[in-house]
């Protein structure tokens, strides 16, 4: 059967334009009258149930147990995306939202059913027997967005439902209940979201074909609508397994997870970056701008490696497509036996592990992105290793290139990250690559913590991990002596008595051996190998200099 | 060979009593001059090198090679936990700390070694080839605590070294190099911290047998050399064990892991036990008291069941044995289908894994805990599965055991943390089990967000786990209807239109499942297993309210 056409309860909010997209004002209103609307829907809808229950009682319902708001005392589910030939003709109950609703005639309607974003059509037609006009009319006063458990006998449909994701299969109907009713007005529609936002879009402006475009900022406003998507639940999955494939090789390796404090006695950058606590028992407190301090600490305190997911809080002013005032850092720090390149090996083949082993656990996921992100799934691994050059090496690619890179060449500061993309994509060309990592970075642009290079002072023992051209991680070798730690801090301008560094300098005062390590940003992997135009997609709820909510 | 004694470095420090137990005072000295005296020591060091290296050509060093600062290009390492018997004979390498040295004569001395808390004792007998007079004089020179990389031929000492834990093997040195050294003045030995303190201790008593006692704030106050001892390297592995137990059991359910928002535009409980960020770019904004919300608004996003490890903040001035201002939740969220008793049963099943797996996997580890906390090892799950007790059946035992509950009969509190205790012991004595939980807790004492019980509006689908009597989680079934959670909200005094609450009650107008979940303190779940006296024991570096170093 054909495509259900979408729902028209939007068209009945008068928050709404004409033209079907939320204005900025309108949404806000929305919201508010929000609260009003449903407690005027839930008064409405007793009322019509009430009168309906009459109804059917009058007219003697056939269908008056398969329908209604009392679920059945048992059930089990069959989930859409299991759902396969082998069902047909066999009844499945499902549990799922409305996606949206159709009535063809009294006797015939469709609902577009939603789970995870994945979606099935249902068939209601009645039959004066189990399926009844009554059951009908009362399915279809469900609003779009409601939860439901829905009962029927899997078809094969002739042609395929195209607009479905379950394109294959239909469920013909035979009970439908409400598990948990979705109010009237919503402020924007799921199906909305389902299209990549344009990157210059307004807010108010439609597509070719007419439908609302949705700004990002719109959708990250009514994030747990946004969410709900097929590209965003996938993206949930991903996020998630890279998470478990760091942790999986962390633990695998031996290392040991720890948790380090967040909240800091004093601000170890100077106070610039930092969030500051204001009440903490009398005091000041500040939020960690990294655990980079207190995984060394623990390598000073006999751990051979340590790792840690966790926030990390950048009170930065910076507004890009990849920088977030809060992300999750996945970070890790081990002792060496005798060069730094040992842990360097080890880093670059745990980016390699994530990506081969995203590729292979979660091909449908990736498929899915794709459809929305054409770059999902062509991340580029060439003989599945990290290329590795030297910070110096890189710059002269993009010298050669044409790119000006007189600062860079004089040590004044680091690559800009309009360089970092364009290396990217000369190393793409040239190397058929996505992951490359520089080392023996200047040491004009790395912390004072990081190991000086031990025969050039300009250089040092440090990296960065780069993904389509964008950093996603940054690490060294660490100071490991006292007296050079503390020498290091004053050179650059650092004061190692200072109350926020005194414990972490006295750390290594009593013997610590040679370690390196790095920190990852959870969100930019998922951005970066996934090809999101935006880190806020790959966040659930983030947070930047303008956004605190929801 | 016998015990090698103590080293006397401390004694040569002004600001160690004489008693040999630093005073307050004396520690903060101490911590100050530090820097001042290892870079004296290091250019004493260096003379003495330079001296000792001239002597040694002087007197035709034969084992010259065998020792010194310049460590070998290449090293294979064993690992003190992995010897055994097979080595017997053989020359293995070994990367430790000096735990203590100790000079019999110019031809003999003794090394006690040490790695992530194991030591073993090393014997250095001069034999005019491969070990000389100069290469004993040099090794005695080493700082207690630094880091060596010791060659030696394994025997097996008759009768054994009793004072190591590796007490049936020494080595018989071969070579010895020095990687990392530590200062002469150490703020805290290491040994010392090795026996519990004793709860009523003060600073600068001795024990029994005359060696010092260090409380648990001197501890506290130098973690990184007090996480050195073999008991806190054994409670790490633990912590970052019950992290992966949790993780594996939660993803292997087929739940996300997520990661909410710490910082919050809005105070979500009015302001009280709260920590505000004064500086978030023009605006106040808040740490989360826990995921709560978020976890409840990624399920009204479609998300079946997620989980999160991450910091919890509590502005709450609880100077007790188990309440810290920041510390790691395990949360996790999940839909039901029929009743939360599918949760319940789902988390009970995840305390069981959880000890049960414990148990199995680090038996080493807790057999180590248990010499100086006893409870270790014996924490006592009856029939593999929790013991639930309805809320007020659990007052009726302590009510029949003659403790007055008056205020709970009346709903007027919730369970003190003393009666939580007795109720743990009668409960051990009645059921032979350390693992309960109670259920239907009275609604006045859960909070707003709490489904009440269906036929008892006093009471609430909520549940408490009990780990020996102490409150390790707390969890519910949860409102998932905007109405009602609005009415619910003001039955408590919460305004639900408030800037920190609307956009939680906004997920349930859109639909949601009927959903439960609940909250685990990580390091309360590692204290109570353990049977710890101090959450702080079980936290790597802990934050309370009077602490926030290092």
């Amino acid at each position: 059967m054909s495509e259900a056409s979408l729902p028209v309860h939007a068209k009945d909010n008068p928050n709404v334009a004409a033209d079907g997209a939320p204005s900025k004002n309108a949404l806000k209103k929305a919201q508010k009258e929000a609260e009003k609307a449903a407690k005027k829907a839930a008064a409405k809808k007793a009322d019509e149930e009430k009168r309906a229950a009459q109804q059917s009682q009058a007219a003697e319902d056939t269908a008056k147990d398969n329908y209604g708001t009392t679920l059945p005392p048992d059930v089990e589910f069959t989930e859409l995306t299991s759902l396969n030939d082998e069902h047909i003709d066999k009844e499945v109950t499902v549990s799922v939202r409305v996606h949206n609703s159709r009535g063809q005639s009294a006797k015939l309607a469709f609902l577009m059913l939603r789970e995870q974003g994945k979606t099935i059509q249902a068939v209601l037609a009645a039959n004066d027997d189990t399926v009844s006009r009554q059951m009908i009319k009362w399915a279809m006063s469900i609003n779009v967005n409601s939860y439901v458990e829905v009962s029927g006998i899997v078809k094969k449909p002739n042609p395929p439902v195209a607009s479905a994701t379950v394109s294959g299969l239909e469920l013909h109907v035979t009970k439908i209940f409400l598990v948990s009713p979705a109010s009237e007005v919503i402020p924007m529609q799921v199906k909305d979201a389902e299209r990549p936002p344009p990157a210059a879009a307004e807010e108010g402006s439609v597509d070719a074909e007419g439908a609302p475009i949705v700004t990002l900022k719109t959708r990250l406003d009514n994030r747990v609508i946004d969410l709900q998507t097929e590209c965003n639940q996938a993206i949930l999955t991903i996020s998630s397994g890279v998470e478990k494939l760091f942790c999986e090789y962390m633990w695998n390796s031996g290392s040991r997870k720890m948790n380090t404090p967040k909240l800091l006695g004093a601000a170890t950058e100077g106070g610039s970056g930092v969030f500051e606590v204001s009440n903490y028992f009398g005091k000041s407190a500040y939020l960690a701008q990294s655990p980079q301090l207190y995984k060394q600490m623990l390598i000073a305190a006999d751990c051979k490696s340590v790792f840690e997911v966790g926030p990390v809080f950048r009170a930065e002013n910076s507004n890009s497509h990849r920088h977030l005032t809060e992300f999750t850092g996945l970070d890790f720090e081990m002792v060496f036996k005798r060069h730094y390149h040992e842990v360097l090996d080890f880093a670059e083949k745990l980016i390699v592990f994530i990506v081969n082993e995203l590729n292979t656990r979660y091909t449908d996921e990736i498929a899915v992105i794709k459809k929305f992100f054409p770059r999902a799934g062509d991340f580029r691994i060439k003989d599945n290793k990290a290329l590795r050059l030297k910070y110096f090496d890189g710059i002269k690619i993009l010298r050669d290139a044409g790119v000006d890179t007189t600062e860079q060449d004089n040590y004044v500061t680091d690559l800009t990250t309009a360089q970092e993309k364009k290396l990217g994509q000369l190393i793409r060309e040239k190397y058929d690559t996505d992951f490359y990592v520089l080392d023996e970075f200047p040491m004009v642009v790395r912390p004072f913590y990081t190991k000086p290079h031990p025969t050039d002072a300009n250089l040092s023992n440090s990296y960065d991990f780069f993904m389509r051209g964008e950093e996603i991680m940054s690490g060294a070798q660490r100071i490991n002596d006292a007296a050079e730690l503390e020498a290091s801090m004053r050179a650059k301008g650092v004061d190692p008595a200072s109350p926020g560094f005194s414990d972490y300098v006295d750390a290594f005062r009593q013997g610590c051996k040679p370690h390196a390590g790095g920190g990852l940003g959870l969100n930019r992997i998922v951005q970066f190998f996934l090809g999101l135009d935006n880190v806020r997609q790959a966040t659930p709820f983030p947070r930047d200099p303008q956004r605190l909510r929801p």
